[in-house]
């Protein structure tokens, strides 16, 4: 089953949007489980990650549908630290999570190839397979034009997986480039025309395809702009708590039955204590409910 | 010393401005290495490019400036590939060459700072400063606006280390964007405008700063324009070789010297011959000299 539709069916059968951000950093951490793996080392902080990661997904498995591993706190412990993005990643499978692995890779011809096989199907070599990230999804950069992107979108389409284009990011001087007009559109918006061109091609019997888009919850008139814009693709909102992106913000990223935006909340959900909180995964648990009840009352789920 | 400067004084000592991409590709690699290492695991593959790259670099070692790998070729092999990125960056770092790590990363606020601790410094953990990649430069995607390019910029600053930003890329597609125009200039020329802000900060004594742009080669024009723009910044230039630009094409790079700019060649260097050549160092060295030969024609080293 392709991306889109499984990623359909998560959201209805959990009934809410939202997805949990993993980004784990060392000063965040519960101090219970910093006294565990500290060592000095980086696969002392890799193996944290690893620990602090896999309970968060433990808590949220059977709450929400999909989460995002952020892959530059993973590369910040070096190879230790992408063995436990592996792990990781292997987990949220196993408890029956979708997974978005936001890396925002991209680069021209085989480069891009590469990098896209590692995000789903592994490199084939001699005739095998052999897995790399397994993501069901990746985030990617449109900077370099429609060949640099075409790998992404092929290799993603052959594995039945999902791409989320950056069109709209959150961050408050993401408009520098973004929102340059040129022949009367900003440039975020000849991205997202892009997009529906790529996606068209992915589309299922549901109307849905694998190619979506990245807008930040700080935007909300884009998110209405480009959800009239967009109607086939899902959508991935970062922003949401921490950055500044209300759940009012939100509203316009939906369509009819909650579907067609995933939210999504890190901090917010998964540092809600100091470091010493003994009872930090109660702590979790409370803003994983709170977030639903909000996210729900907008979406329409 | 920052990195402008160091790589000034190399390009001066071998006098030529010859960069060696290191992409290790499987189906490409000498037929000696590969029944070496292949033993059905993307382990044995990771060995087999470690091997095969380092000993690219030991021939190349005291005849060019500045190696290049590509992050993407690594990242397929699973967190082996980074165990073998490692070693490959010390290497060359230990035979005197400076080393550009093209990952083409881009994010926002602590994440960015992430990929960017892992590129130059390693992060700070309790104090102490665990070290990742030890890059001298990272190349970085411009998209998502000036406070995401900000903590690349801050923490190469930091750590006299350079950053790359993609201003107008090689491949053939890449237009689609970059040449969209606003307000009378194409949005690789706002990119390249910031870039010369952006490096104007970091200039030293002898006038370089540590913020550059990657051109291709493919876009001559485009070279000469944004050489008058960028006087002060040095230029990575892919797309020179196998993928069609001409030592003529990277003439404009150049400013007085041969200073200025470094040509990026990759699999013209570093796969000159067919996998079951038996003497393929050989050819590799034939194939270094030939282009050093021709980028010197042009360069004026």
């Amino acid at each position: 089953m392709s991306f889109s539709l499984q990623l359909a069916d998560a959201v209805r059968r959990v009934g809410n949007p939202l997805c949990v951000g993993l980004d784990p950093r060392w000063e965040s951490l519960p101090q219970l489980i910093r006294a565990t793996y500290a060592d000095g080392t980086l696969q002392g902080i890799a193996k944290a990650y690893e620990a602090f990661c896999i309970k968060v997904i433990q808590i949220v498995a059977r709450r929400v549908a999909v989460v995002k591993p952020q892959a530059a706190f993973f590369e910040a412990c070096g190879p230790d630290g992408f063995v436990a993005l592996q792990n990781v990643l292997r987990a949220a499978k196993s408890y029956g999570l979708l997974t978005i692995l936001d890396s925002k890779r991209g680069d021209i011809a085989s480069t891009a190839t590469a990098y896209a096989e590692a995000a789903f199907t592994g490199p084939q070599f001699e005739g095998r397979t052999l897995p790399v990230w397994g993501a069901d999804s990746l985030t990617v950069n449109p900077y370099l034009g429609e060949d640099a992107v075409q790998p992404f979108l092929d290799t993603a389409k052959k594995s039945k997986k999902g791409v989320f284009i950056l069109v709209r990011t959150s961050n408050l001087g993401s408009g520098l480039f973004q929102n340059l007009v040129s022949e009367g559109k900003p440039l975020y918006r000849h991205v997202a025309e892009a997009v529906a061109r790529w996606n068209e091609s992915t589309r299922n019997e549901s109307g849905w395809g694998d190619v979506g888009a990245v807008i930040g919850a700080t935007h909300p008139a884009e998110l209405a702009e480009l959800r009239s814009l967009l109607p086939h693709s899902w959508f991935l909102v970062p922003g949401f708590g921490a950055q500044g992106g209300t759940a009012e913000d939100v509203k316009p990223a939906f369509l009819k039955g909650g579907l067609g935006a995933v939210i999504n909340s890190s901090r917010g959900i998964t540092f809600p204590f100091p470091p010493e909180e003994p009872q930090w995964e109660k702590a979790i648990q409370n803003a994983l409910e709170q977030t639903i009840a909000q996210l729900r009352s907008v979406a329409g789920n």
